[in-house]
């Protein structure tokens, strides 16, 4: 019987893969960019490569692997495993489970990134011992998943949980995914970028582009991380209205859920961690029903950039334990 | 055994109380006017005399009601039967459910209004079958309910579902929970009335407060619809900006539940009805990721004014075959 499976985070700008034991430790990890822009079929291949390394890193063969889980970019098509739109990966209907599954000659389960953030937190890390949780993961885009009584929030067609897509104001800025004031418009990474060129445009001081080879190349969020450390003014607004429209979502997520957890993670998160979460629960603090936030602990993702791989783990494993079962 | 129980609807506004049958049959009904303003005390007697009196109406006496359920103004402390604070009465931790089994000398049961009508619609009306549906009524404020897999959403504190209390812009008007820009202050009934009061000042025509003895007493629903029916352009407007900012709610909600039926209702529903309804519809389509809404049923509530005295009477019905089941 195999021992091990591996857990896939496929994100706007990455992909990130590890082997994962039964009891959610790693053994070892590979990552790839994205690419997204070269289209499907060769991020697929990426995947599968990155997966692959992984797996070689772990000094393990193909048949050590039980089965592959992957938090990827929504909405998905879970019956079909299929991408079915992406704000940040461009793709339409595509059919990333059954062309993995072609490449790796494994089982592949695929979740929402946010589904699979949070489940890793829920079983492995920030989010253990709670039923009620909400995860907000703030990266590229802004990813989100839901725990009610213990069990992800699926819904009708399959599709709840897109908490970065909550509007936030109607006349909002445009937003990746089509519409205006998405939360995700207002506090993702490249809302954070988008304020720091506006205010940059509007003469406030920053030097957070100083040494890029190309000023208009993305913004990482350690560049950022280190500029806001700095007190870089432009960078410092704009990280801190990323974390109030991430503190009024929250508020809007604890009197809709009321968890017991609200977890927030991704990339802007570990980079900047403590001093935008603080911000974070001042805004919901004050925007909500004190019922409704009393004993909440509002905390950040314990498996850093891990969340979602080990959430592909989790989901792997409880694929395997539910065949198992059936036997 | 006791073959009736009574349902209790306890309103900004107005109390309203029935006696139900087993199969949601409505025996008879009472009404009774709030008057919060004379204190929490006085409106537990008006509450007390009103399921009295729709008792004494079916042709009944005390002892063929087995029990009694009550959809209230949140949030709730339901552990302890109180109600914590409500933007609309303001009481402040109103010990109701045990007032009302002392006047009644009948087991008790609340639940959030927005709850108690959703719960209804579920059990006898646009919800049937279901089993993820979302609820928004709007009338004095903006009550939500949400059913996960066939279960009320209740959460860590009890207090899931304050739907009404989503922000849709921080910047925008003060709403009765002390923040702003929530739902129900772009929404209800008295977001309406105020955005009348706005365009008239403004000079945008209007003749809804032709007649009214008092034109600063608050505009009933009724009159309202009339006026809108009639085009008048000041209350037209306002109508509009209600359902749009629903929509907008309504688009969040879908992407964050993606739930099978979204159950409108509440007094502007009822007078307005399907106008009102197009309206959410439209702007909800256009603001929400297309897996979302697919297939997705956007209407009235169906039991109209009886939603939650049926949802009352459901929680009674709940409580009596679960201490019928203990037995």
């Amino acid at each position: 019987m195999s021992e091990y499976v591996v857990g896939i985070d496929l994100g706007g700008t990455k992909i990130y893969a590890a082997v994962v034991d039964r009891e959610g430790k790693i053994l070892a990890t590979a990552r790839k960019k994205t690419k997204a822009e070269k289209g499907f079929n060769k991020t697929v291949k990426r995947i599968a490569k990155c997966a692959e390394k992984a797996i070689e890193n772990a000094g393990l063969q193909a048949n050590d692997i039980a089965a592959v889980g992957m938090g990827s970019p929504g909405p998905l098509d879970l019956k079909n495993g299929k991408i079915i739109e992406t704000p940040n990966l461009k793709w339409v209907d595509a059919p990333i489970q059954k062309e993995l599954e072609g490449l790796l000659e494994k089982p592949v389960y695929i979740e929402n990134d946010g589904n699979a953030g949070l489940l890793g937190e829920y079983a492995y890390g920030a989010g253990k011992g709670a039923k009620d949780l909400v995860g907000l993961f703030i990266g590229t885009g802004i990813g989100g998943g839901v725990i009610v009584d213990g069990k992800l929030l699926h819904g009708y067609n399959q599709n709840a949980g897109e908490l970065g897509h909550m509007i936030l104001n109607p006349d909002g800025p445009k937003c990746g995914c089509g519409n205006n004031g998405c939360l995700e418009a207002f506090a993702s990474r490249l809302a954070i970028e988008r304020e720091i060129r506006i205010a940059e445009i509007k003469g406030v001081q920053t030097s957070v582009f100083k040494g890029m080879d190309n000023k208009s190349s993305r913004l990482r969020s350690k560049r950022l991380a280190k500029a806001f450390r700095d007190e870089d003014p432009a960078v410092t607004l704009a990280i801190r209205k990323s974390a109030m429209y991430i503190g009024y979502g929250v508020a809007s997520l604890l009197n809709i859920f009321n968890p017991k957890i609200v977890v927030l993670g991704g990339g802007v998160i570990e980079a900047i961690g403590e001093p935008y979460i603080k911000i974070v629960r001042s805004i919901a603090e004050k925007n909500v029903f004190p019922v409704a936030i009393r004993n909440v602990k509002i905390v950040a993702a314990q498996l850093k950039d891990d969340s979602a791989i080990l959430g592909g783990a989790k989901l792997a494993w409880d694929a395997v334990a539910a065949k198992e079962n059936k036997k």
